[in-house]
């Protein structure tokens, strides 16, 4: 068993790292608070006598030595970048929860077959650099290094130049070494075990997501003398839009999500109809058929908006990741480390996107979920119990003891 | 009558201060470009021995004496700044008009019995500073001074600050002194004089503004996980609202305008829920009833929205400019003068706010339009022809020297 207070202490001390008056977390990929993050848990790998390796995208990974180092590794790991109002628990659990396995493993003189590598995968949230995902992405032959490199936030500045700007641009090829299996432990960010009083989430697969900047291009004129008729008002099409597309997605299942996370009117001036205004897309189902339905919706719409409103709309597909459905043998292997340990539990789909969504592409891989209070993510007040971090990281030293054998 | 040419070189020679690639105009309130055009403004009014007052609201009075200067004064001007993308004649024509009747006279060596001034009011257009026409309000006794010093941008500067920083903050007190007329020349900003070929609108008065700040404020959490009904979406909300006020304002009457100028989002961030939607409204109708009107819809609506969507709306009113009537012997002033000169013209209502609003509560007043292309203004395209600007200067030197006497 893991030691669950060390892994909380550790979670309390690297979220002072970043921490918001609101009680959560601003640690955005490639930030200086990113790099102290890092640094840290450098030093805590270390200090077990981990090796470090950084790859070219900044994902890194504390091996473990097993046993046969010839044989391929078992991973687990997630991110430490967090959203711009982001909580304590998002991703950063899932590397400590790694981390506390390697300590529990040392403490108790534990050695296994297989190495074991804790991995820090770079840019998951999407926050600061769209795509999501983008370091495990690239790890994986998903996206191109150039590709990852080349990513920029909203003041312009690129991944390649950040991971530069903070040391963490490495020398290793950012691409798979052998991997036996892989697992993420994960609060759920949704409210399904809480709402239905379960610990552990056998995570089988993750919904389909799909993301779009939108952009409404109107004519700027004048608020007072222009008259209705003869303007192309941009923020009218928007809602327009937005109101008509919440209403066929709502309409269509309740699996199906759209979220609009970013808006802005440009020039932005009060008494002026704005040249354009920009609007970030996320429409997510569970579903091939579904999120291509969705997507299908969303370009009939634009049509139709377009038409009526003589607002010309240009539509970009930023990102595309299908439903994924994980590994069998590592979905079972969860479940039998649940099982063994006698926690409540149940099988569910992923409503958010992970490192592992790429990781099992190359990798069998699956991922393990414990509550957040509310169900509550991506919020400065994101919250999750001591006793049920604990619990996943039990599972997650169980699920990776029996893929790396003692 | 006036130097169309003169007039005309002059307009092009200040619209090179802060000229936008688009062929417009970013000389907003108080920034370095605003402080250049003053300077070449009071350079010109030197030339011709004027003499300069600078207000503490950094209103700027160019005086050409009379033969009796114990007697009210005769005035004109408008406003140098401009929008973010604004245009080449929006303010700065009624500046230069009257600067060119001044010249115009010298040249001819007349003296009017009493003495002329032309004036530039400080933030006209209320796009960097809410709100609109703050110089002129102030100097009526519409605003406090320590009011209009605090107003500030959007990167908190304050307009007390700026007048400062660039060396416009005079000593005089911002209170009018007697005014026997005042009179502003102003592009039209909407399309009647040139759907009607008429060049010359006499204006008998303002239209009402209406100016609100609204916020939606949103529960932040995750685009995946998080179920629909869960959500407290502050973009669902606003476009819900929009789109319904939109309709109304429409269904209510064609003279009723609505304008969201700015809008934005934050945190701003794509795969989270926004915390909160900010969104600047303006609200038109030339009669007190319908703005009445409009401003109970919104009222409602916001209720209404507010009840069915569990968003939090806050409403802050930042503004209010009832409709206004100008003065009855300043518009026949401008009417006999356009008779006169047998130029086409009608009478008409402004839709757009200018200084003259403010003017006209401590003085007779009224306002000279000329057309622009396509009604077109607010925008780097706006044009207006070289023979109606000279034919709106003809107007202004007659209307002045009508009320100042030869
Ligand atoms: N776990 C998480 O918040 N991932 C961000 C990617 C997504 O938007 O689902
Ligand atoms: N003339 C002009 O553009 N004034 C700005 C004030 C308004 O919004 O009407």
């Amino acid at each position: 068993r893991v030691d669950g207070k060390r892994l909380w202490r550790s979670l309390m001390e690297i979220a002072e790292i970043g921490a918001t008056p609101g009680g959560g977390c601003n640690r955005q990929a490639l930030t200086e608070e990113d790099r102290q993050g890092r640094d840290l848990f450098v030093r805590w790998c270390r200090e077990i006598g981990c090796e470090i390796r950084v790859d070219r995208m900044g994902n890194i990974f504390a091996r473990r030595a097993g046993i046969d180092n010839s044989l391929p590794a078992v991973i687990t790991g997630s991110h430490l970048d967090t959203q711009p109002t982001g909580g304590k628990f998002d991703g950063v659990y899932g590397v400590l929860a790694g981390l506390e396995v390697l300590r529990t493993l040392e403490e108790k003189g534990i050695r296994t077959k297989a190495p074991l590598e804790v991995v820090v995968w770079t840019n998951e949230e999407g926050a600061r650099f769209s795509p999501a995902m983008v370091g495990s992405g690239v790890w994986a032959g998903e996206f191109s290094l150039e590709y990852g490199h080349s990513r920029v936030d909203k003041a312009g500045l690129s991944i390649g130049q950040e991971l530069e700007r903070i040391g963490y641009l490495g020398t290793e090829e950012a691409q798979p070494t052998p991997i036996k299996a892989a697992y993420e432990a994960h609060i759920e960010q949704g409210p399904i075990l809480e709402n239905q009083d379960q610990v552990i989430g056998v995570v089988t697969g993750v919904q389909g997501i799909r993301w779009y900047d939108l952009t409404f291009f109107g004519t700027p004129c004048h608020a007072g003398p222009t008259p209705m008729e003869d303007r192309r008002d941009p923020v009218k099409a928007m809602a327009w839009l937005c109101e008509r597309l919440y209403g066929e997605v709502r309409a269509y299942s309740e699996d199906a999500r759209i979220t609009c996370g970013d808006l802005r009117a440009t020039p932005g001036s009060r008494n002026t109809v704005p040249e354009k205004v920009v609007l970030a897309l996320d429409l997510r189902h569970p579903m091939p058929e579904g999120l291509e339905h969705l997507h299908r919706t969303l370009y009939r719409m634009v049509e139709q908006v377009q038409e009526a409103s003589g607002v010309a709309i240009d539509i970009r597909e930023e990102w595309y990741s299908p439903p994924v459905a994980f590994n069998k043998n590592c979905i079972e292997a969860v479940e039998s480390a649940v099982q063994s340990l006698g926690y409540s539990h149940r099988r569910m789909v992923s409503g958010a996107g992970h490192d592992s969504v790429y990781v099992s592409r190359v990798a069998p891989a699956s991922m393990i979920f414990v509550p957040c209070a509310g169900g509550l993510s991506h919020n400065e007040a994101e919250s999750a119990e001591p006793g049920h971090l604990e619990m996943g990281c039990n599972v997650l030293l169980q699920a990776m003891l029996a893929s790396a054998e003692l």
